[in-house]
C-alpha cells in the first residue's frame, strides 16, 4: 500500500462568504490554527508576519485576498471602487519585497478584469483568476515534483533542504519537497534533512512538522551542522524553493541558502532548485539587482520570546542570500530541468509575468 | 586613553572557603549570577550543564574543584582520602568527552602531589597546582593574544569567530578572543561578527555580552548568515578556538566550525584558530579518532522553553565538528604561531600533557 498524498491546505477560499482560510503558520508547530483574512490589510499584515509564506503560497493568498476584499466593496460608486482596487493590489503587492510572486499574482489578477464591463464583472474575474492561480499551483508543484524526482539517484534517497519550501509554501504539494513527497508516495525510503532556519524555525517549526505529518523521515539538524552531515555523506544532494530566480540563474532565498551551496560544491554534491516559473524574474539581470529584506533584530536576540542577547547589540538579519548560478546544478520548473547556462533556458521559459 | 582590560572572571576561588566561585553562564545575558561549587559532583554538574565551559576554563575549574573537594575530605583515614581523590579525579575527567583540557588539569594536579607526605601537604600540593594553572592560562591568553595579533591586517579589523572562545572560556582574556581584546586595549578599531551558535546561543549570550561588556563593537548574526557576512567582504578572517587538536593538525570545536573553515576557504579568507597547548593532544593522530559528545535532542527542539519543532522528530546534534588540517592557514598557541604542516610544529610543542 502506497501513503496518500494529503498534505496540509496552506491557502484556501474561506467557507462563508468572501475570504482567504489560511493555515497560521507563526502558530505551528504548538497549534494548528486557521484564520480567515477578509481585507488587502488583513492579508498584507498576514504576509508580512509570516502567518502565510512560501513565494507561491503569497501570490495565491494575495490574488484571493484581491478577490475577497473587492466582493467587500462591491457596493462603492464605481470610481471609488476602481481606487480601491489600485489601493488594495499596491498594498498586497508591497506586503514583501523580495519574492516576485506577489507582484506576478497581482498583476496577473488585474489583467484578468480588462474585458469585465461591470463591477460584479470584475469581483468574478478576479475570483475565478485567483482560483486559477491556485489550480495552477497544484498543477505545478506536480509536475516539478516529477521533474525533480528524475533527479534522484536510484535505492534510498537522502535529501537535505533549507527553510520550507513544502506544500505550507505553496497550493499544492510544494516545489523542493514536491519530489520527496512523490518518493515517499510511490513506497520509496527518502529521509529528509532539514536545517532548522534560524531565526524564524521555518525548517523545525513547518517542513518537520509536515514532513512528520505525512510519515515522511525527517532528521532535524541546526543549521551550522550541515556542513557535518554533508562531510559524512548523510546526503546525496541539496534541493531548496527560491523567493525570485534572476535571468542569469542567480537565486535568492532564505539565508542560509547561499552557505548550503557553497557547502554543497566543497563536498561534490549537487545542489538544485525547485521553483515554478513566476519566480523566475527575467527584468532582473542578477543577483546583485534583487532587493533583500532584512528582518528585525529581536528575531535573532529574542527568538522566541526569551531574551538570548545582550538588549541593543548590533544585528545583521538579512532575511534572504543569493546563490549565484555557478553553485545551482539545475533549475527545476513545471516545464522541466534546467541546467546551466541558465539565461537561455530561462528566457524561453517566457515566464507568465513576463507576458 | 586607552580602555582597561578588565573581563569577566569566569573562575575564581571562593571566598569563604574551599570552593569554586564560578559565573553561572547558563544565566547569561539575563543574569550576572555566580555560584560556588564545593565538591567534585557539583563542579561535574556544572561543567555537564555548561554553567563554566570553554577548553580552558573547565580545566581551571577542574583542578580547583579537586582542590576544594578534598580540603573537604581532610578528615577522612588515608585509605577513605585516597580513594576520594581517584574518585573525583575520574569524576571531573569524565564530565565532558571531547575538551582535552579536563584530563589535562587534572592528571597535571595528581601529579603534583606526588611528593607529598601527608594529606594537609596533598591538599595544599592541589591548591597551589590549581593556582598556578589559572595563573599559567592567565598568561597563556595573553601570549596568544600578542601573537594572533601579528596574524591581523593593519587598519580597522573586522573579524568572525564562532561560539564562545572569550574570557569566559578562560581564566583570562580568552584565545580566540585575546587579540581582539588587545586590539581594542591599544585603541585600534576591531568589530567582531558573531554567529549566535545554536543550539546553545554561545555566540549571542557569551561572546556578544563580554564583548559589549568591554566596549568592543559587535554584530550578532544568525549562523547561517555567515556565508553571506564574508562573501560581502565585511571581515577580514575568521579566528576560532579549540576543543581539542591532534597531531596533524586537525581541530575539534564547537559545531559550526568547519561549515565556516569551509566557507572561509571559498571566499579566500584566512582561517585560525587560537589554543592554548594543553588543547593540543598528540596521542590522537588525527580528528577521526577524537570522541564527539552529542548533545540532547531538546536543545533543538525546545531550544527556549518553548517547543519550536515536533515533539518526537529526530534530532542531529553533534556538540562538535572537526576542522581538518588542510582549512587551516595557522594555529596559534602560547608558544607561537604555528603554520601547516602542522604535525612537526605540534609535535614540537610538548604540550604538558604528554611530559
Amino acid at each position: 500500500m502506497t501513503p496518500r498524498l494529503s498534505p496540509p491546505e496552506a491557502v484556501r477560499w474561506a467557507a462563508d462568504g468572501p475570504g482567504v482560510d489560511i493555515l497560521d503558520q507563526s502558530r505551528l508547530p504548538d497549534s494548528e490554527e486557521r484564520r480567515v483574512l477578509r481585507t488587502a490589510e488583513e492579508a498584507a499584515a498576514a504576509i508580512a508576519a509570516l502567518q502565510v509564506r512560501g513565494a507561491p503560497a503569497i501570490g495565491i493568498a494575495a490574488a484571493m485576498a484581491l478577490a475577497a476584499d473587492m466582493a467587500r466593496h462591491a457596493h462603492l460608486p464605481v470610481e471609488g471602487f476602481f481606487q480601491r482596487l489600485s489601493e488594495a493590489a499596491i498594498l498586497l503587492t508591497a506586503a514583501r519585497p523580495t519574492a516576485v510572486n506577489l507582484a506576478w499574482a497581482v498583476r496577473r489578477a488585474l489583467r484578468a478584469t480588462r474585458g469585465a464591463t461591470s463591477i460584479p464583472e470584475v469581483i468574478d474575474a478576479l475570483r475565478r483568476e485567483a482560483d486559477r492561480i491556485l489550480e495552477e499551483d497544484r498543477d505545478m508543484c506536480r509536475r516539478i515534483g516529477q521533474h525533480a524526482l528524475a533527479l534522484f539517484p536510484e535505492g534510498p534517497v537522502h535529501v537535505m533542504t533549507h527553510c520550507n519550501a513544502g506544500a505550507l509554501a505553496t497550493g499544492g504539494i510544494g516545489t523542493a519537497l514536491a519530489p520527496v513527497y512523490l518518493a515517499h508516495a510511490a513506497g520509496r525510503a527518502v529521509r529528509v534533512f532539514v536545517p532548522e532556519t534560524r531565526p524564524l524555525l521555518q525548517g523545525s517549526r513547518l517542513t518537520a512538522w509536515e514532513l512528520e505529518r505525512a510519515g515522511v523521515d525527517v532528521t532535524l539538524l541546526p543549521d551550522s551542522a550541515a556542513a557535518v552531515v554533508m562531510r559524512e555523506r548523510r546526503v546525496e544532494l541539496v534541493i531548496v524553493g527560491a523567493d525570485r530566480i534572476a535571468a542569469n540563474g542567480d537565486v535568492a532565498n532564505k539565508v542560509g541558502t547561499y552557505g548550503l551551496a557553497v557547502l554543497a560544491a566543497h563536498h561534490g554534491l549537487p545542489f538544485y532548485v525547485a521553483a515554478p516559473t513566476s519566480t523566475v524574474d527575467l527584468a532582473t539581470p542578477d543577483g546583485r539587482s534583487i532587493p533583500i529584506e532584512s528582518r528585525s533584530a529581536d528575531e535573532v536576540r529574542r527568538g522566541f520570546g526569551r531574551r538570548t542577547a545582550p538588549e541593543d547589540v548590533e544585528v545583521f538579519a538579512p532575511a534572504f542570500d543569493v546563490t549565484p548560478a555557478a553553485l545551482v546544478h539545475a533549475i527545476v520548473t513545471e516545464h522541466g530541468v534546467i541546467r546551466p547556462p541558465f539565461d537561455t533556458g530561462l528566457a524561453a521559459l517566457r515566464p507568465p509575468r513576463s507576458e
